[in-house]
């Protein structure tokens, strides 16, 4: 076990089979975060991190809904929509937003396959921007969709997907124990041999 | 318009509102590849990447299959499982890839409503380690699953999802006229003020 400063954030750097880019390996979900809040600066280059995303057709099938602390009621409608267990320890983040996506294009109306994993590459574009910044992001799919949809008078076809609890991560001491031993435990991966195959799936690839 | 040396590949940084890390802004999906080859190890790099990705309940519910053109026989079976549209182009990529979603948990068989998202997320560490690289990815979401499904044995409850075309971009002269003027557009983006809301669905954000 290693000795941390009391009041540090711990760091969970991932130890990876191979080199891999620096930002990949450091970001981690932290369930602590600390009272600091984040810059308008900060927080408007991570929705344009997100804006840069691929997406199919070039549809960019996302949109976000974003609440800082400083607004208490704007705060309190997005926590509402999360679910209690995602709640207890989201609410100590300085920003909340969802995720939401339009599953059907713009264009002609038809379904857009694409549009939740579409969302994902945005939204990994925005933590990667965070991480960058030295900013966390803890992504959850434990929301209420239809308690968003009535708050937020969010349209048919379009959807709340996720959550992101944004902030600057903070000592788990601070945390009830079952979530202390979620935030200080060891990062695990499956490794690359279970999940990258070649001819038939199972098949471990020879890069792996 | 810019001239840039015949046989080039073009810039297409992105013209970002704010700055934002430059493997965001630097990386786009090329439909002119290179026939440079990709070395295990850079390969390796970006499937590592992918590992690191968060996931809903740290599910990791991604998979991928690879196949390099150095294999003819595991190319043409990957290249057989796109549409028409995008093997025309894709066939010309050193590395094709599938990406697969596992649709339940492992741990208890219930349905994971962020599987697809959180494939996005993988893919996107993916891209992010190439672009690292000076490799390019273009993703599709125009593929054959249930050609995919016979040829690879893929599982129930799994199912390809996406096609990534991994490589060198390359100059879009040898690309038929529609393809080229793709290649060579702008990259264009809704405004953050058209995605990212407060309050309610549509009212922009202060921060954007």
């Amino acid at each position: 076990m290693t000795t941390t400063e009391i009041g540090a954030a711990p760091s969970k750097k991932a130890a990876p089979d191979r080199p891999i880019h620096e930002l990949i390996a450091e970001r981690w979900s932290p369930y602590s975060f600390s009272a600091r809040a984040v810059t308008a600066a900060d927080l408007g280059a991570l929705f344009e991190a997100a804006r840069w995303a691929a997406s199919s057709y070039n549809e960019q099938p996302w949109s976000y809904l974003v609440a800082a602390k400083t607004n208490a009621v704007e705060f309190e409608r997005l926590l509402s929509c999360l679910v209690p267990a995602n709640s207890a320890w989201a609410k100590a983040a300085p920003v909340l937003a969802l995720g939401l996506v339009n599953h059907r294009f713009a264009r002609n109306g038809e379904d857009n396959r694409a549009a939740v994993h579409d969302l994902g590459l945005a939204s990994a574009n925005l933590v990667f921007e965070a991480t960058s910044r030295g900013l966390a992001v803890h992504q959850m799919i434990g929301i209420l969709p239809e308690q968003a949809r009535e708050l937020y008078r969010i349209p048919e076809h379009s959807e709340a997907w996720t959550a992101l609890a944004i902030g600057y991560k903070a000592s788990a001491d601070e945390l009830p124990e079952g979530l202390r031993e979620r935030d200080l435990a060891r990062r695990e991966r499956k490794p690359t041999s279970q999940f990258v195959f070649t001819g038939e799936w199972g098949r471990p690839a020879s890069s792996t």
